[in-house]
């Protein structure tokens, strides 16, 4: 059913925000800009400019969702190729779909190793911090610039569904559906404790350097100590007994201190390679804005009006770092605004990472939702 | 109806092996001597010798069980003081209380710390890596020097419960009795990869220095971080949630890579409290032997045999680290070898941190398994 990379081969495209406004006001008070965002786009915008569909990416995710990246010296495929394409979730023959990298982060958009204007050097953590509702007001401005009005939808896994959630808080106006997947209204202690603790694990790396190690190399050994930890808290005890159950890499025990058992060599393999490929600030960043985000307190700030954005809402049973209560939450909060809310808990033993894993279902859910939507674009 | 330390006021003792064998033969084809073994007891020896029971600690716990420590300049409880003591569930006016720092550890018993005979330095990651075999057939050595054939009980929690087990496996006729408490048979990729993600934490500390860091410093950073994930595995969402919810240290959120949360105000006073009080060595050593840890083939290695001790085994509902469905397995084995076994799943919020904290609970279990078990100790 699923044919890899029939999103095409993509270009990722840049938007520069020019005036106004040409600096972002962030929530912590402070300003940023220039702004800078990385994005991609899969399908093509109707003359009515109603068919368009904005995705939010997880905390190490960036533009390229869907197709083949143009340029890449190997087939790259994106993040969500298996949901985004034509006959797909996301049907680029109906929709046009839209993915940016988030403000804070290291794939194209304005972060930390960006070049700060006013020391000609990469910005460290001089950058300010940033919150969820930063990273929107920023796609709001790329929404602005490609002349979309109004969106169909907004989507995305886990910080992507806070983003989802925060579009309909910020600019309710502008969002016709939202699909929140793996997510919650906001970070318990517990989801608070892992980043945390991945935090302390790189600024722990002496060549973490304060922040200022580029030019330098990253705190290698710190980030991938952090990314280890994420893996774990991706995957469910069931799917890692699946997956490796106690096999060794070598017939019986070293008894030294070297990589013993295959989840072993799977995590160090894991870490190794998110260094390669993500700014360590950028995971501190971006770490902490998931851990200030709480909507807890109010999906909308005007009480009296109704949520007119309808709502799918969509969680895993084996998923325990982002468990199927807090999705149970957000609907709830929704129903309590009378807002149209469908709840949906997949069968899944894939834990957190089911969101990017379980195509098939989510498909059946999702395509049928936005047909809804979009067939009664209209309506209300 | 716990009077804290009513155990008295305890002095560590020291059992140096003497000949035979002045070496212990270890289950990596290794050999390790001398062994000093650190050992606190509480309550009296009768004269038939059979009211002995021997505590196993966890991973981060030591020979101080119970009472008051002599000489301590700050009245320092024991580990698990609310089970230990006159009318506690460990009675010591009816038992005789018996717990041994383990072998590969840092609380006075031979370990990475120690002094290499052979170099006069500290052992270091020469030190050979140890099994939790291992540990319980130094503490063999310790019954013998002790005069006791038979143990009335052994019990423990976490790894104190594969202590049990394992005297189980290895020693049959020598445990009237045994109580694993929220652990488990093998660990599981899970259980392994937060380990090993631990482990990493403080190799990656450049302080940790191939091991070779006595006299210069721990590598605290690396250690405090291993410990951190611990104790996010140590409680439950829930317990995390009541504890701390998302309090925050000052009023506002601070916009700076500083500690907002309680509950990262919590780790880091953790991570920090532990790196004063345990070696990172130890650390490594033991996290492997409880990785090592594999009876899931068979808890007695002669298949035609019954097994003659008794069982109590116990989980707590909320407990995530050493889930019951562990607990259950280990039941189920001993089911199938007709063995006489109950099993106990406690409700409680703690998470794996119960089996410290759920006194009462644990208290009527265990005073009511172990007053039958005394009862029949001539019964066959």
């Amino acid at each position: 059913m699923t044919t890899h990379g029939n999103a095409g081969t993509i270009k990722v495209q840049y938007y520069t925000f020019a005036e106004p406004p040409k600096e972002l006001k962030l929530e912590s008070g402070q300003s940023l800009g220039p702004i800078t965002l990385a994005y991609e786009t899969y399908g093509e915008l109707n003359n009515e400019k109603n068919n368009a569909i904005l995705i939010g990416h997880a905390l190490s995710g960036d533009a390229h969702a869907a197709g083949l990246r143009e340029g890449a010296g190997v087939k790259e495929l994106g993040w969500w190729d298996s949901m985004i394409g034509p006959g797909k979730a996301f049907d680029t023959t109906k929709y046009f779909v839209i993915c940016s990298n988030v403000i804070g982060g290291c794939k194209g958009s304005t972060g930390p190793s960006s070049i700060n204007p006013k020391t000609g050097r990469p910005y460290a953590i001089d950058f300010p911090l940033i919150t969820i509702s930063d990273m929107v007001n920023a796609q709001r401005h790329l929404i602005d610039h490609l002349g979309i009005d109004k969106l169909l939808c907004v989507v995305g896994g886990s910080m992507g569904g806070m983003q989802a959630l925060q579009w309909v808080a910020s600019y309710p106006e502008r969002v016709r559906s939202a699909i929140p997947i793996a997510t919650a209204l906001k970070h318990s202690p517990q989801q608070i404790a892992f980043d945390e603790v991945g935090r302390q694990a790189v600024m722990a790396d002496p060549e973490w350097r304060e922040g200022n190690y580029y030019g330098l190399g990253q705190p290698e050994k710190g980030l991938a100590v952090a990314r280890m930890i994420g893996h774990i808290t991706y995957m469910s005890d069931q799917s890692m007994e699946e997956k490796f159950s106690r096999r060794l890499k070598e017939k019986n025990y070293s008894f030294r201190f070297k990589t013993d058992f295959e989840v072993e060599g799977y995590l160090r393999y894991k870490g190794d390679g998110f260094v390669r490929r993500f700014d360590a600030n950028s995971y501190l960043y971006i770490t902490k804005a998931l851990d200030y985000f709480d909507l807890s307190g109010g999906i909308t700030r005007h009480p009296g009006r109704p949520i007119d954005t309808k709502f799918l809402v969509i969680a895993f049973k084996s998923d325990w770092l982002y468990p199927s209560y807090q999705a149970q939450e957000i609907v709830k909060q929704l129903k309590i605004r009378h807002a149209d809310a469908s709840y949906c808990e997949i069968k899944s033993t894939y834990g957190h990472d089911a969101f990017l894993l379980e195509a098939e279902e989510q498909t059946h859910l999702i395509s049928h939702f936005l047909k809804k939507v979009y067939k009664d674009k209209e309506g209300r």
